[in-house]
């Protein structure tokens, strides 16, 4: 990549983040007189429900203490975080150590899953709000959620599965592809000894149960010794899911300097954005079925965000760790083809989620599942990519 | 309607239902080896997944079982009812005396879930065969499981409520409809003295709880006393589900030659079509906001075959109770845009599943909710309503 188009992309990245989403949320999420954040806000930032997800309780506070890291001039990033962990300590976590999935409005439970995801996005929060401000106490709070995470993510039967485990034994991508982003985002905190051993067991899952070469495929559920299961679950493959998977790999690969996993990492990029990609309207679908099958999933052709947020880090990151020209390339196929279609120019931040053609479905702009989270990720995450690149270009 | 009409629409529909729909699940869905039906069907009738829908044996059982009784010369449909009730004894209910939601291809549990819809087809299943048959041991099996619904759908802590009913006692109008529509088909097997009471509080229920005047609106959920819920889930108005509970509530007013029901009934149907049809496409909307805020549900403005199956008996039976033209005029217009767009010539049966602007979604034929019900229900009463029309014109 031209140093040119670094400098520029650095400047739209700095300028999309704290010009434009962080005001966005700022302004409309924070929930001051309730405490932690109201995520479903209409297209001008209204609020439309005023239920609280407790995911983005943690992936919220975790946004602003890794800014207050990062960028602590450029605005009340730790205020904010610790905003958010009041919230978090006071309302998300039920009485046997678990955590909710939804609140009222004022933090009284509505919900809780059996899933463990509010628990990675509370760790993540802790894990940053100790780097953020170097108390122990937030430290040794995302140790304790880790244990509990390390424990049910390890253990199949703590998480009581939907389907018959007697009958159809499975695993799923997003605990081991959540472990292992959470344990490598922990890292600075928890440790080498207590870290490493659950990102060489996380990535060795990865690649020897989920991802298959021979198909060139990553499954979103497979046996629990990686063999396929022959039902819708088995043979979809999220495209965005797998691109974010291939650059938490990538991150892991980078600090290791492991080449090797740089290369199955970016195979897995490879796949999914031959698979996932659009040819005739472009964007990247939702849902594959690996064999050409029909997708039960009514969403499965729709363009989401998220995914093209996965893309437009992990194609950066691809083409700076390996200097391919084909992954600037198509970074900015990704690039020209989202900012021409999820931002709202007019009240800001981006739409969530498009039709196949790329016309929004709705206009909102956050909910359960989107809020201050991806989109500024990604920023975040290229803007400091870029300003790496700018200074040691690839 | 013209009488020309009629008799054009009846052999329609005679030639739609025996001629299309009937021979595509004979052909493709019936699995002799293994008992049951297959619903996961492509567009030529290839099975893409082999789990069995236990919600389909009760609901093809059911069919099949309807069709000996009204057109028993047509086809092998009571070996097809017997068939199918050998698999829901063999494999559906589980010990506790529940049914399970999803088996395997052998019959083997998958899902089990904390909703009884699976009660409500196994009972419309044992009622048409007791009425097929007049076999006292399907009538007994039929009270059998009526009175475990009964129970479960009149007592909430039965039912396990996803969302905490101490913050937010919610519920839902899937139960009491399907309760008003189970007891309704029940009655000639059971009698009065057992349903006309479910029938008079599942009627009252619906229209004092969900049914809102005030603001031509159906709700999916309310609170206990019908209070509104200020959330999605109780602004949310489903235009299908509304006006499958409006000709329910017609079939009860019929029965019962109770006009004042109509005009309730019809309301709900006048209601449904003006907030349901799209403007610029053209066909049902999946879900509406009430207020008109965003729906986070991802598929809302998709268009389901089985909304326009039940607006096209809906309307043809307001037509025919009320003597209105304005009904016959909007059942052209559904019958034209169903018409165009959910058959497949090619292949036959229909779609199920299209996008805002009428084109597929997915080219599947069947799955876990797409089956031999909707379609050649909608075909069955429309057509029996016909031959009932050519003989009385409104």
């Amino acid at each position: 990549m031209k140093p040119a188009r670094i400098t520029e992309l650095a400047e739209f990245y700095r300028e999309a983040l704290f010009g434009d989403t962080l005001p966005f949320w700022l302004e409309h999420g924070v929930d001051r007189p309730h405490g932690g954040f109201q995520t479903h806000l209409t297209r001008e930032g209204r609020v439309w429900c005023t239920d609280k997800s407790v995911w983005f309780a943690g992936r919220a506070t975790w946004l602003f203490a890794t800014l207050h890291a990062r960028y602590p001039q450029r605005g009340p990033w730790l205020d904010l975080a610790l905003h958010g962990e009041r919230f978090l300590a006071a309302h998300c976590f039920d009485d046997d150590g678990r955590m909710f999935f939804l609140l009222d409005r004022d933090g009284q439970p509505l919900r809780k899953r059996r899933y463990r995801y509010s628990e990675v996005f509370a760790a993540l929060a802790y894990g940053a709000l100790a780097e953020a401000t170097g108390k122990t106490q937030f430290a040794d709070r995302a140790a304790d959620i880790f244990a509990t995470l390390v424990d049910a993510m390890t253990t199949p039967a703590v998480s009581d599965p939907k389907v018959n485990p007697q009958v159809r034994p499975m695993i799923g991508l997003s605990p081991v592809m959540c472990l292992l982003s959470v344990t490598e985002a922990l890292l600075p905190v928890l440790g080498a000894e207590r870290c490493a051993p659950v990102i060489a067991s996380a990535t060795r899952d990865v690649l020897e149960l989920f991802v298959r070469p021979e198909d060139q495929s990553v499954r979103e559920a497979v046996g629990p010794d990686g063999g396929l299961i022959d039902a819708p679950e088995g043979r979809v493959m999220n495209p965005g899911h797998a691109i974010e998977t291939a650059w938490f790999l990538l991150e892991v690969a980078r600090r290791q300097g492991d080449d090797g996993l740089i290369d199955r990492a970016t195979q897995i990029l490879d796949w999914s954005m031959a698979r996932g990609w659009d040819a005739q309207f472009g964007g990247l679908f939702y849902f594959i079925d690996v064999d050409g099958l029909p997708s039960p999933y009514l969403e499965h052709d729709m363009k989401l965000w998220w995914p093209h947020c996965e893309a437009l880090y992990a194609l950066l990151l691809a083409h700076h760790l390996t200097g391919r020209a084909a992954y600037a390339e198509q970074y900015e196929r990704v690039h020209a083809w989202t900012m021409a279609h999820f931002p709202d120019p007019e009240h800001g931040e981006w739409y969530g989620y498009l039709h196949r053609d790329g016309t929004p479905s709705t206009t909102l702009k956050g909910g359960l599942w989107k809020g201050p989270f991806h989109v500024p990720r990604a920023q975040l995450l290229c803007l400091t990519l870029l300003e790496e690149m700018a200074t040691s270009p690839s």
